[in-house]
């Protein structure tokens, strides 16, 4: 995947700040990718970047407009439509982690052939994937898992990686989903691929490497889900993990989307985790707990960490209230 | 889904009995439907109906040739583009369970066009799922699950749904699998869905019922193999089952496809389907054992079920050799 640099991220009339979870991921991991956030007037997200139209964008050299916020139910409002087609004739790309593709909008299309535009589509890949096998792969492997979807497992894995190369560790972030691909640059957004090869495609996105190089692989959903729990098992088999570092926000009240459906036990999520990932590696062993704080003081935060430590018996951390060194401490 | 009737069963080149899966479901199940299998020279199965070839199904009444073997690597080799196109040619459709669609080989959507014949993809549905909620629907649901794929699920769904039929029970069959969807004529092949939608593919196959309501839901793959659990997962959480039947061939020495694994023990099989189970039926419970004794003696067959029983305190049947009242049995 090649997207022309810089980047504006257009956040739409995102109704909350985790619909623009794409934007908000690119903002924090990439920012010098970025020449700022274009929102419409009743966005609710702000990714803490400028604010820019989409012709000051342009002044400001950007090269991309990236879809940064989802849509529900795959329609596009007009106003989106507008704002992506006014893009395309200023002279921007446009790339979008929608699961429809952005050809399929026929004023879209036709804007970006009138202006000799590129549209790309970071979910859909062209690969073409297999079934997984199960075979066990040299290199070592870590999935973070989640007791929820969007509760931090992506930036784990991104901070899992800072800090092992911080320490001349061999080590890369593999994205399964679009905003991890927008960010890597590669990787397979997991969850568009057709249900018979989401380990397939597991194995093919994590493949042989050297004994001691780390896939860092952004786990997604959670086995207790409803919605995602299979995606989660199947990129578990294919990932094959040596270590788990389960992800968790403390205080969501519920699973994201179910009202009905109560967020897990952490020692529950362990157990049925681990039970699922020794099918393919029997080794398999849980690493710690990556708990997102951020909607918790600094001391209400350092003592749901320390109680939670000592509860499991497992590091606890907010790798990005502070970093993931401590699970680098307990990897041997 | 509309086939014409009866079919041409398509056997191709199948180099075991299993490859010839759907032919040999459609065959047992809907006999009535068949005029005949075709087989080409190096075909090592045999559904154990009259072998006739494309001409002779013609003269027969054939309206269909249904392929009932699957291809590997979704590549189709010259014969059977022969035999396909020679059936279109003589006023057949083609019927494909497939993963790739008749329609994306040439020769084939040529022939179609010019004899102005239909082209079916069984596996694909036209139907757009959305992601699955895991609100508890009314009415009665039972989820075959199996040690490992091709071991038994949909003979066993269709057998029990025979046998609450004929107590007058009101039951429906849910197929899952390209065999099924044709054996039922509606439903949905689920490992050809976009990952993301699994459970929510399974929740629109099996809808709010009447409260007394049995759906008997062909399960797909296994929690225990590495290519396909995931399906297995999402399925059944949409499934959201009040009872599991476990379907086992004793014979088998490893997984399916995948030589280096081994075949799970019954109990473990039990105890992780239950633990993901209940997320969304909490009130999910075991029903019995449904073992494939086909590669056993009738003595053989009988002391496994009797062992089996006491071992796991559960009903073990072969509803094949026998039927499936057994488990009605110990419905309640």
């Amino acid at each position: 995947m090649a997207l022309e640099k810089p980047y504006l991220l257009f956040l739409g009339d995102a109704p909350d700040q985790l619909a623009a979870k794409t934007a908000t991921g690119i903002a924090d991991w990439r920012p010098e990718w970025c020449v700022g956030q274009f929102r419409l007037p009743d966005c609710k997200a702000d990714v803490g970047i400028k604010d820019v139209d989409i012709d000051e964008a342009v002044a400001l050299g950007a090269k991309t407009l990236v879809i940064g916020v989802v849509n529900s139910g795959g329609f596009l409002p007009d106003s989106w439509t507008d704002a992506i087609c006014h893009g395309l004739e200023v002279g921007l790309d446009v790339a979008s982690g929608l699961h429809g593709r952005l050809q399929s909008f026929p004023r879209i299309n036709a804007a970006a052939e009138k202006h000799g535009r590129s549209l790309h589509n970071v979910r859909q890949s062209e690969h073409e994937f297999t079934t997984g096998k199960g075979h066990k792969r040299p290199g070592k492997r870590l999935l973070t898992v989640g007791t929820d979807c969007s509760c931090g497992k992506k930036y784990t894995a991104l901070a899992i990686e800072k800090a092992m190369r911080a320490r001349g560790m061999d080590a890369d972030f593999r994205a399964t989903g679009q905003t991890g691909v927008l960010i890597a640059e590669r990787g397979v957004a997991i969850d568009a691929v057709v249900a018979d090869f989401i380990s397939g495609a597991a194995e093919w996105l994590s493949p042989d490497n050297d004994p001691e190089h780390w896939d860092l692989i952004e786990g997604q959903g959670s086995l207790f889900h409803a919605s995602y729990a299979g995606v989660s098992l199947g990129l578990m088999h294919g990932a094959q993990p040596d270590r788990l570092v389960l992800c968790h926000e403390p205080t969501r009240t519920h699973m994201r989307g179910l009202p009905h459906a109560p967020i897990p036990q952490l020692e529950d999520c362990i157990e049925l985790n681990l039970a699922n990932a020794k099918l393919t590696n029997p080794d398999c062993r849980m690493l710690g707990v990556s708990v997102n704080t951020s909607a918790l003081s600094a001391a209400e935060a350092e003592r749901y960490l320390a109680e939670t430590s000592q509860k499991l018996s497992l590091p606890c951390l907010d790798v990005i209230r502070g970093d993931a060194d401590g699970f680098l401490d307990h990897l041997e």
